[in-house]
Formats: structure tokens, C-alpha cells, sequence
């Protein structure tokens, strides 16, 4: 790292990394040296979000700074990892001193709510892009995966979906006056990972994933991880007032079904644990849509009718 | 990751991470379990390359691969740290089999030398940038940093300096077909991590950094971390004999003092310990060049006599 890289980080994101009593060296050398509490694994996530690609290019540096972040936070709750490091990438194409200081001051909210320390990074010049990686800690055993679901497992899904496909276009339009239009958007802008339910998932869930392309797309992932199918109802789904007044239910389902970047999370209980489950999830609503099945695939009712369901969701290499 | 990401980072790169017992839960879920060693902190660094910036646009696949690694050995190398797993954030604008071929077998072959295993990551499309987190294990305590060189120390490079900014001219130029061009592209298209240096260094040095940005970039981040200064003999560094016969011994000093892209070691050993450590350092060339002292800033010296040397090296975002 440079100089003026090296005081650029400094300036903006060093106090982000003195949160924590196990990072024994943070920010400003080669590397970061942590120390993992004994009894436990270290869950170790990575996503990149790219201008143009992931969001407009028109989009506040809160609220990238925001995703950044927060997409990674949602996959450590898919594992049902307690969230501690995370190491920086940003690649802009010039140090701006007032989108940087919206950037980190952004990033930092996020990062104190769950008690995350910044521990190391790199500024790079070039076509705006962010990579977070976030470390967590599970005690030894009790992460969750994608592949634990079994046939007479209840499928569950956490908040609502669709909400953020909508409010994405509504942000590549520009025309975010309505205030149901805010609130979609606000669901794009600034996703609220579930850390705290997936903590809690430890103790009741056989199998968890986090909803970022689709729930269809990440459920027939998680079905086909677990060697099972599922099916659920489409009447079930949990969907925002705001999304049925702006898109009427038809149109609703469909975001809900296929549109990305909920980051809400959808998980397996079994059904002897799922009344104590449903009596203690509190932090966010969760809502009972389904169930896993022997098979393969994703069924999909609508009011107990099986209909036809293909659409992939999001994809980046196809088409 | 949407179906043909996970099939593209399935087909390339799930091999990498079969190699390590402790990856609990490698590519392919939301996240990796890796469960670090008892009594050792655990060393994370990251850096990100872009083309055109860090490397020609027109650079080999197995370059590129083997750099976004080995500059993260080069700075676990650094720390004394024994590499052990890494991430990877792939964006590039299309996927091409046969490039990716060759960027997942340099990538391999590398990692497989220093038994790390690739444990998650994410591809997504957008100007071709890599960035690699890789951590690795220090036992608790045993870590360097660019902060522990005292006065009095004696102050070592690995290798020798200056062939990597030579041999990214003749890549960007094109022209590499003498021997001696050759020499000096390979020692910019794959630059050797020293691993093995930096973990005999655990019971030899006071403080150590890798150069990246050059030596007396380098080299002056180091001594101010340390609250001291530095001194160097600019004919003691050391120069391979193919940039002595392309550039002559007076611009050849100027490029191993302010070129980039070495990442060979530079490190402090106190005195008492000096004459052990030059009986063991075998697996890389080391050169005593100087000293630290009392005061501040690094003094160059040639032929004995002080001269004037500010050029800070490269530098992303300053002009």
C-alpha cells in the first residue's frame, strides 16, 4: 500500500478497527493478526458488488458502503456465524473526500451495530467495485449449511421478499417519490442482514441459506445441497404492504419468487422444533411457506394447485 | 452466487480447496468453517489487482493468477505467518474457457506449493480485477510487524531488487526477447512469496515488511513504525547480474530503490543474532545493506557518502 493509500485508509477507516480486544494487530501492517475463541471455527465469507452490476451507478456511497457490508453479514447469518472481522477492497476511480467520508461513516454504523472490527485492506485505483471479506465464529459443530434439510422439514423464510427487485427499479428509474416507493427502495438500498436470527437458528434449523438471487433460484440450491426436494405455496408468501399496493399480489409473488437481493434469510426447521421455534423468533417476523419432501426440485401451489415455475432468478454468466 | 457462477467457481476451483483437514466446510456453501490450529492467532491479508493497473492489460492468465496470490504470500511471508487458506473475488468480463483454464491452473499449482486451499469466493462480471484474501497461522505472540526494528538492528533484503519494475517495462513495451528480458519478466509475471524466509525469521528478526512499492518506500513506512531511522550502502544492495548488463549499475540501484513489484523481504535483526541467522538463511539469498539508527526518514548512502534520495515510489493516488 502506499503512502497516500496508507493515509487514506488511516484516515477513514482505522477507528473501525479498535473494537475488539481479539485483534492483536489491525490496520497498517502486512496483515491482520486475530485470535478465534477457543471452541469455536471461523466462518469465512466474500462477495464483491461492482458499479453497474450489482447496483446503479447513480447509487449513494451509503448505501454501497451499506450492501458492501451487508451482504456479507447475511451469509454469515446463513451460517449462523457471530460476525467479528471483515478486511476492506475498494477500487474507485478517485480518492473523493465527501463520497469517502459518506462511504465509512456508512460502513462504520453497520459494523458497530454487529460489533465488527475492520482489520486490514487494499485501495486500489479502477472502476468502482467493493469486495468485503467477513470472519465470524461458530463454537465447533454448530454451523448451519445449505445441505442439511430432510424430507418433512418445514420450509421457513424470514421478513418479506420481493421488496428489494422492486425498489432496485425504482432506483434505475429514478422516480422514488411515492412513499411506498422509499420503502421499497430503502429495502434495495440498505438490506438488514438477520445476523441475530441466524444465531438463533443454531438451535432449531437443519439447513439455512440466505435469499440473494431469487428465492426460488436459492431454495432449488438449497433442495438439491440436501438431496431433497420442496415445495411451498405461493399464497404463503410473506409480502410487504408497500410491495402488493405498488405491484398488486399477482406481480408480488413473482418478485417475491424470482427478483434478488432480499438477503433474507430461508431455512429448514424440523417439525418437532418447530412450535418452540416459532414461540421465540422474535428479532425479525418469520413465516412458514413450505416444506422439504423426497425428490428433487421446487414445487410451487398456488392455492394448492401446482403450477409451473422456471424462472432461475439472477444470473450473471447466462444470457 | 447465481447456477452458472457456482457451475464456472464448481468447475475451476473446488479441487483447490480439498487439500487442508481443517476446512470444515469449503467451496460451496455460504460461507467456509475453517478451524485454525490450538495456541496460534490466525493472520489475514488481502490485496486486489486491477488490469491495466497492476499488471498490462495484455498479461498472461498464469501471471495474473500467480500474482493476486503471491502478493498475499508475500505479505503472510511478512508477518512470519504459514499460509493456509484464501478467498477469491474474480470479476472479469466474460467467462473464457480456455483463460480461466490457465488462470485456475496457475492459480493450483502456486497454492498447491504452499498448501493452501481455496475455501470460497465469488465471480461476478465487470472490468477484470482479482483480489485474494489469504490467511494463515502464527503460534500466539510469534507474529512480525513493520514496528519492532530498534537502533542497532541490522537491516536485510531477500533476493534482489529492481528486476520486477525492469521486467514490467519490457512487459508493457513488448520487446521481451533477450535472455536477460526474459530473466527479468518472469521476476515480474511470477514473483516468489518467501514463505520459508519469513517463518525462519520468527527466531531471528525484530520487524520485517515486504516491498511492494519499492525499498525506500518501503523501508521508510517501516523505520517510522518503529519511531526510528534508517540508514542503507546503495552498492551493497543487491542486483541480479541480467539488470546490471540491461541497465547499468547506477540506473539499476535506482530501480531496486524505487521500483516496485520485488516483493522480496526486508527485515531488521538485531546485532547479537545476526551471525546465526546468515549461518541458517538458506532458502533465499539474504543481503545485509544497512542499518537502523536513532532519529528518523532512511539515509542512503554511496560509496560511504550521504546523498540526496526522496523519491517515494510508486504510488496509486497521488498524480
Amino acid at each position: 500500500m502506499s503512502n497516500s493509500e496508507f493515509a487514506l485508509i488511516d484516515r477513514y477507516f482505522r477507528s473501525l478497527g479498535a473494537i475488539r480486544a481479539d485483534v492483536i494487530v489491525g490496520v497498517g501492517d502486512d496483515g491482520a493478526v486475530l485470535r478465534p475463541p477457543d471452541g469455536h471455527d471461523v466462518v469465512a465469507v466474500l462477495d464483491t458488488i461492482v458499479a453497474g452490476r450489482h447496483f446503479p451507478r447513480q447509487t449513494a456511497a451509503a448505501s454501497i458502503a451499506h450492501r458492501a457490508l451487508a451482504v456479507n453479514l447475511s451469509d454469515l447469518a446463513a451460517m449462523a456465524a457471530q460476525p467479528a472481522w471483515m478486511l476492506l477492497s475498494l477500487t474507485m476511480e478517485r480518492a473523493d473526500t465527501s463520497w469517502l467520508d459518506d462511504f465509512a461513516a456508512a460502513l462504520d454504523a453497520l459494523a458497530l451495530r454487529f460489533g465488527v472490527a475492520l482489520v486490514g485492506g487494499d485501495t486500489v485505483r479502477g472502476p468502482l467495485a467493493i469486495t468485503v471479506q467477513a470472519s465470524g465464529f461458530v463454537p465447533t459443530g454448530r454451523q448451519l449449511t445449505r445441505s442439511g434439510a430432510r424430507p418433512g422439514d418445514l420450509l421457513y423464510v424470514s421478513g418479506t421478499l420481493g421488496d428489494a427487485a422492486a425498489g432496485l427499479a425504482i432506483a434505475e428509474s429514478a422516480a422514488a417519490s411515492l412513499v411506498t416507493g422509499d420503502y421499497l427502495r430503502r429495502r434495495f438500498d440498505f438490506p438488514e442482514p438477520r445476523v441475530e436470527l441466524g444465531l438463533q437458528l443454531r438451535d432449531f434449523a437443519s439447513a439455512c441459506i440466505d435469499v440473494s438471487d431469487g428465492l426460488f433460484a436459492d431454495l432449488s440450491r438449497m433442495a438439491a445441497s440436501s438431496g431433497c426436494g420442496a415445495e411451498l405455496e405461493l399464497m404463503d408468501l410473506p409480502l410487504s404492504g408497500a410491495l402488493l399496493d405498488a405491484h398488486g399480489r399477482e406481480s408480488a409473488q413473482r418478485l417475491a419468487m424470482t427478483g434478488g437481493d432480499d438477503y433474507e434469510l430461508c431455512f429448514a426447521v424440523p417439525p418437532q422444533l418447530s412450535r418452540a421455534f416459532e414461540r421465540l423468533a422474535k428479532p425479525c417476523q418469520v413465516t412458514r411457506i413450505g416444506q422439504f419432501v423426497t425428490g428433487e426440485g421446487v414445487v410451487v401451489r398456488s392455492a394448492g394447485a401446482v403450477i409451473e415455475f422456471s424462472h432461475s432468478g439472477f444470473d450473471h454468466f447466462t444470457s
